[in-house]
């Protein structure tokens, strides 16, 4: 269920533009409150916490003029004990916008999930605070996660390890780097296993924009979104790890600004 | 319309095995008659025809046992004069299985398409003549072919070069070597310009047995079939080339040995 004041998502595929037009960190900064927004830069899926952070920092900064200085700080948790830490419950307390940096999806949840930072971001998430997440912060998102698996293979069963993600974007299960990295069969494999998600990935330097059950498409690429609600034949519970997997009868969309989806009753549409 | 005694195809995605179980080479001996077959092997796609065509005619005349010796020949066409001689034909009109080696389907439309080779090899075909074709060999039996064009990206306008096939199989668009080399983007873009057409990608060492309008699936791998005739919105008149194509509702099968598909009616179904 979603709460009436949810605060939106920006999902991004990884590898966004931080030089150029930056549509998608300049996206980030308007739904925060633009020059009055309250930036924190979760670092906690990469193991480089201060390059990273520090990156991040310049370029939020940079995006909000002479309000930046003050206004953007990082978080970097590197244990579950720091995720306990009444310092970076402050920061999450007063922020307008959370971003996560990418590194390993896998670092996110173990490190972050059931700990007070956990709880106090869905917390303010329900109650309006906006989340940004790309790469491996974008992965997190979901329900249930990939954490790792190969991809530019025939789709087989078990080609993807699964696992649990953080959940603010319920039912749904998001790849990223999708077409730069040949993804959809990865994704195929983890769609036929789990059919009652929605399987999206996530192209570089693009990213969705959700607000309650609907996403736009922003960036340069492109969101292939995988529903296997209709998949009439599959081999795939009688299989053995790494046979490769038939699936009949998926629904497949390719979106791209000018595209969003109603992630409820699973139908595109156009935007504009 | 198919010809009452339409022979069999045989559309291998490329790489098929050479040296171990050899299902797909086995198949086509098989197909073509056993110990009885007799076998030219076409290398118009290949540079390297002698060579190309020496390894396959070893190849084959081992599946065929001591009957293989007499019964297996090359027909090596680098012209388009050559494809009017009366050998080249000859070669045709007494065989029961014709093979086309890997290489560029462009050179086998170019050197081939309208010449008295080509006519003989579809009115022998039409006759019952078992015909098989390996990667630029699969590509060059559907009506519109893909010639060439980038993988591993984002779906694209016009990412793909197009041309006319031989058409011994019509309706469809082949891609091959598909799930190694990433391409399911390429064929969505095809396919795209393209929604009457059936795409379809056969991975290495895989193939489809085509018998009228059904085919099965044999090999290791899979086979992903594209089917747009239910395609809602699409940008892709819209757009210029190598903008991003946006499409919703494809309907997506990945098939693998153990499942079949009907080409007329575009339904998938399990053979055993």
């Amino acid at each position: 269920m979603l709460a009436q004041n949810t605060g939106p998502l920006l999902v991004i595929g990884g590898a966004e533009d931080k030089k150029g037009e930056q549509v998608i960190l300049k996206e980030f900064i308007r739904l925060a409150g633009g020059d009055a927004a309250r930036i924190v830069i979760m670092t906690v899926a990469t193991e480089h916490p201060y390059e990273v952070g520090e990156d991040y920092t310049q370029i939020f900064r940079k995006l909000m003029g002479d309000s930046g200085e003050d206004q953007v700080q990082c978080v970097h948790i590197e244990s579950r004990e720091e995720a306990q830490h009444e310092k970076s419950l402050a920061a999450i307390e007063s922020a307008s916008g959370v971003f996560f940096t990418g590194g390993d999806q896998f670092r996110i949840t173990s490190l972050l999930g059931g700990t007070r930072v956990d709880a106090l971001l869905h917390a303010r998430h329900e109650d309006g605070l906006v989340l940004a997440g790309t790469s491996a912060g974008a992965s997190m998102m979901s329900t249930t996660m990939i954490i790792e698996g190969s991809a530019h293979d025939t789709a087989r069963v078990g080609m993807v390890r699964l696992g649990a993600g953080l959940e603010f974007l319920p039912g749904v299960l998001i790849d990223q780097h999708f077409a730069q990295r040949g993804r959809i069969n990865r994704l195929l494999s983890a769609i036929a296993e789990y059919p009652h998600h929605l399987g999206i990935g996530i192209d570089e330097n693009t990213a969705l924009v959700v607000h309650g059950h609907e996403f736009e498409v922003i960036g340069t690429g492109s969101v292939t979104v995988i529903d296997a609600a209709d998949v009439t034949d599959t081999n795939v519970h009688l299989l053995d790890q790494h046979e490769h997997l038939a699936i009949c009868n998926v629904k497949l969309h390719i979106l791209t600004p000018g595209y969003g989806f109603n992630l409820r009753d699973r139908i595109p549409r156009k935007t504009n």
